[in-house]
């Protein structure tokens, strides 16, 4: 077996089947934490790199990682997904009115949400792709996820998890003064590149955040086709970086986190997530809002933070909405 | 005017009225941080707070303290509470059966949820609770929290802001071996014991966790009426505390924070909420799990920890569902 | 006090808070069946006019008049109103691959719904608007409608009556071959000349069915603006005609059931909706199909028939999503 | 193959399997109306019968049929199963208080439900039950309902057709004064007797009622176990009599229409429902609310009426909540 080239000029794009196939192969993680694996990548994050991570604290500032959830996001209801609906079950007009019937002035407000777990800001647990069939490790995917959810690799078993050394790699920044172009593929060596530049390493464990600048278009434009449309990414050239940097997990600020349209010239639907997801068990974060992150790192010259990003444990969910904050 | 009451035994227990009106009159911070505040006692939480937090990390331990979100939760509908509903858009058995129409054998699954808000383990915002009409810093509720959401205080608002030194007190522990009994009420001089014994202080811009054990005992025996019957709580005369020690906010292992029944012969409904979120501007967590970091702390014999706990910025919401984490 | 204008030319397009007001006055049915009438003009629906109206089903034939309750439905968000989001919690392909646990070989689908209760063919109830802060009958709009919902006109309480002879006018086609423009009022003297075009009366206790042709439009061209954009619809001056022919509902094929844009060339919003909605008590259905019912009366030469179209009795809704079905 | 046994105490309580196996190969109707069916029995109702039916209109009486949709309904979370939770968007609070930011007096009140399809008065589509993988008319569940809905047999395909001869037999009345006991089971002995007492005869297009009394019992000692539990309902051996006497559909009273526990000492599910649904094509309503209509025929003597219970049409629904209605 030959090592997949890196540079996507070398990718056969009427054959999306054998280039997905070469990767997924080449750096398939099944097996490599046990049979009974639920975590992935998310092994690398051992103790003493959390400690090293928050010795990182000078600051004391923190920075929300999250768009916000609400019905102004950017979903149109592909395979129906909306923008949270959030509703009022009691509010203030009725408390102050006396609607409420509770006793010695005391009134009340609650509420109730009702969204899609890949609206907004999420993480893509190990359940959400599957490749022919397969899940994470190996499973069959009906075997782990049914219409009762993720009954193995559900997103609440790495609620305890997900606090590392996160390292922004703001490509956008770096490359385009800003942003990327809808439809630029991210390589290794753009990746490379700007790690480079900003004087930072990307090691066993970290957290890696890629800055495209999309975000920050569609806040600028209006959202457009943020969701699901063209946008830039990863290509797919870049699934041995992936790999071999022992990253455990990583996050853009785009809907997809890989280039779109995808690289082929025939139909092909993100083929980077099927070779990380459940090949490599490669934890997704997609939608983070990375600007003002981008900026405070730009400003300090520190591209390295503590990252506190543990999903909300939804019992057997394939995905979270969360608030990720670095904290400098 | 003299100083409430911190012994419950002085509580007129025929006089709610009176005894809410007295606190909140004593401790009440409106305009402590500028008439146009949204963050409350928040606001305690400092920069330098926080780089001293982070250096309490030393064993790069994560721990969750949140409950599980799911349908096996303790909601039985009070004013429509039910427990969160999580259903798939796609699941692993239509992805292996080839049900899906993606091509080069992707396959995917997605979820949805429609949960309260208040569902689990939760953050009360400013716009939760009103004293007479009232909301945080003298507005009047209905010019705060509408239909639409709260317009003023939403919790988007504490996105970048809940990261501070996290302090346990497992009065639970401490004062019964494990499990206050249903009922008892948590007192000043309690608190106190607590953090004496602990050998731990609480200081300004600290995040105070009360363990109480009623979780402990709801997991073994059984929900019964954990959400919203008979618990052990906060005593409403710990209102001048909770004042005086400019804490940041404060989360028990509780549906309710105060204890409950609460402390009056007549009707009455969540004193202590109506003095301290609208009147001191208090944040409050409830339904958070304190066990596995109350074994950790008695384990270690430290008490203080990085506590990350950033509510989920679902804009105008008057609560928040988050996975709150220790790390130590 | 002048009996308000019939004609449109008539109105003051820069006032519309006065002939908003001069029809509510003229118009206004408060008291009319009693201080406790929670029903309005469905109360002109007597059994003996139900008994004639069975004698009207000739062929047997059932015609549903609802649009389809799905994700690919006209709502845009507007208010939260957002299309139907159908969920499966049980599969066919889980049961086939027996993932269900199910004894001797039995399998199992189940679903959820979350919509907005305007969100597609609907009746809106009597508490759905108000003037002027009043609901129907002179009531406080905060003493009926609520956080809890309407706690007086709950839709529930139409359950047993929606039943009673419908008459078409197909307007659309009577006027304009098939389909009214975006904007066109409907007036008094377009309604009567369809009727008389049809040799059809309308008469106390009808439920009218005004055909604009716009959903034939919108499934042809796509729906744009369908959800609340320009469209065909009644006319702020035949309050007086849906007054005196004491009918007991109306509905159309539109969205909004009154000519967009309001009558005037100052802000409005559906100023016939607050005419005869808390002042007529009319209950109004929005977003029926009546193409394939069109269709049937030209060809029959026929215009009324038996029309069921009880509410879902959904307890304290303002509207409820149904299916109305002619049976001829 | 010998004609299965109509006597309950035929039936061999070890073996589930060969009982269902041998009622659902007597009684298969797959091919009966074509290979693209989509409608099952209802194909019985035919235009004649439709008009028939309307001649029964005597009274001009409507009796709602329909259970409330409500939180105080009687479901408690299996398989994820809730009662609904509505809510409003704007109220008459906010209106009254001038909240909404509408011009010239106007206010309204919206809501959104969230329920699942099965959570109060229904029917089951035919994609709701699968026998062995196979749902009706032979085609495999997997390529009928998916987490897309069911893409054949959805609930839409009935919106035009569900009216025709409706007939009570009020087996809890004439058996038993009222109420059958929980567990008892309806035997075709009893449909018949119950019948020849009410002089009435059930026919091919007929949709039978079956009140067994059990919502009587519910609604005076609270809802206990309805949701599921003991319940009195049809033998598995009445499959014959719903297959001969070509009825269109069947309702009843309870949650699961058939007999619980059910008629094995082995693990059984619903079986009545695996021979009726996938293999009859029966279209099955549950939780209906037959006491006033029982009380009705009783008072009038006669069984039968006018039903109109076309049901919502939710495209790829297995199911739909609807308010059928009994015009007498």
């Amino acid at each position: 077996m030959t090592t997949p080239s890196e540079n996507p000029v070398d990718l056969d794009r009427q054959g999306p089947e054998a280039e997905i196939a070469a990767r997924a192969e080449a750096f398939r993680n099944w097996g490599r934490w046990g049979q009974d694996d639920v975590l992935g990548t998310l092994n690398h994050i051992t103790p003493a790199h959390r400690v090293a991570a928050a010795a990182l604290v000078r600051e004391g500032r923190v920075i929300s990682l999250a768009q916000s959830f609400d019905t102004n996001g950017p979903q149109k209801g592909w395979r129906r997904r909306t923008n949270p609906v959030h509703t009022m079950t009691d509010t203030g007009t009725d408390a102050e009115r006396g609607n409420q019937g509770f006793p010695h002035g005391i009134g009340g407000a609650d509420d109730v949400i009702s969204m899609p777990l890949q609206c907004s800001t999420q993480w893509d647990g190990l359940g959400h792709i599957f490749d022919h069939g397969n899940a994470w490790n190996g499973r069959r995917a009906g075997d782990v996820v049914t219409s009762e959810g993720d009954l193995v690799t559900g997103i609440e078993h790495a609620a305890s998890v997900i606090v590392s050394r996160g390292v922004l790699l703001d490509v956008g920044r770096h490359l385009a003064g800003g942003e990327l172009a809808d439809g630029y593929a991210i390589t290794v060596a753009d990746l490379e590149a700007t790690a480079a530049a900003q004087d930072v390493t990307v090691g066993t464990g970290d957290i890696v955040l890629v800055r495209t600048g999309q975000l920050t278009r569609a806040r600028r434009e209006g959202w457009g086709d943020y969701a699901g449309g063209a946008a830039p990414g990863l290509s797919l050239t870049t699934a041995g970086w992936l790999h071999r940097t022992d990253i455990a997990a990583i996050a853009t600020d785009t809907w997809g986190f890989e280039v779109r349209p995808n690289e082929f010239d025939v139909p092909a639907f993100q083929p980077l997530h099927q070779v990380v997801i459940p090949n490599l068990g490669l934890t997704i974060g997609e939608m983070w809002d990375l600007d003002e992150l981008g900026a405070a790192c730009a400003a300090s010259g520190r591209y390295d933070f503590l990252l506190s990003a543990a999903p909300l444990p939804i019992t057997g969910a394939v995905g979270s909405p969360l608030n990720p904050v670095a904290i400098l």
